[in-house]
């Protein structure tokens, strides 16, 4: 029997966070380069991040490949928001991963939205077990 | 009054595409050079792709940074399945994305996701009515 299911994609809208935190592409650099360890993903190529404005006062894009999916990082500093996508083809720990970035830009309060992408995808047990735990890891984090 | 939602975020994850078109990273940077002027966006660098062992055999992932938001494609080959992430600051033509996409990487069947991010993000009426549009776009493209 085959189960189902590509993996977890984690979207945070963060608002009111810190507008300092929002304009450091390194600080951007640096989660992108640290977070995939921190969630056990594996990093494909070092996270490449773009700044607007001088000293990324209009804000700070940055992506990470990690195995055959990825992290993005939409920073918008002047209206103190920030968008953040973790999609991966495995499960993670969520509670964590929304901790650390809410922590690390100092986020004021966020919206959060998980999918379950590609549901027909065909998997091994493992990691379908994994996705099942991630989902109420999800759940778990959203009333925590 | 200020009016509110950052902007759509489409995701579609296909089955039964062509394994031939889902190696080939070139077609997936071309994809990702071209799609964001066929959306009305504005394309801020160059795609980035990479690809999972000879010939794409084990997928393609590229990205494509689009103002201050992203494209993401992933392809499995080997399990005909991609994933593919429309992130925008406004509202797109989203029947006309999903229906390229499904050509390009002759798609046979899909799931698609729409999430407006950032609920509570100010905005301008103009983009707020572009916004309403994209998501009556979004329902016609799934019926249609």
């Amino acid at each position: 029997m085959e189960l189902f299911g590509f993996g977890p994609h984690l979207m945070l809208d963060g608002y009111d966070a810190n507008p300092e935190k929002l304009r450091d592409a390194e600080l951007v650099r640096r989660v992108l380069d640290e977070l995939p360890e921190e969630m056990e993903m594996t990093k494909v190529l070092p996270p490449f991040v773009y700044s607007y404005g001088p000293g990324g006062e209009d804000g700070v894009t940055g992506v990470v490949i990690i195995a055959e999916s990825h992290i993005a990082i939409h920073t918008f500093p002047k209206k103190r928001f920030l968008s953040i996508d973790i999609f991966s083809c495995k499960a993670f720990d969520m509670s964590k991963a929304l901790k650390k970035l809410a922590e690390v830009f100092e986020i004021g309060r966020y919206e959060t939205y998980m999918i379950q992408r590609g549901k027909e995808f065909p998997k091994d047990p493992e990691l379908a077990r994994q996705i099942v735990l991630g989902e109420r890891e999800y759940l778990e984090a959203r009333v925590g």
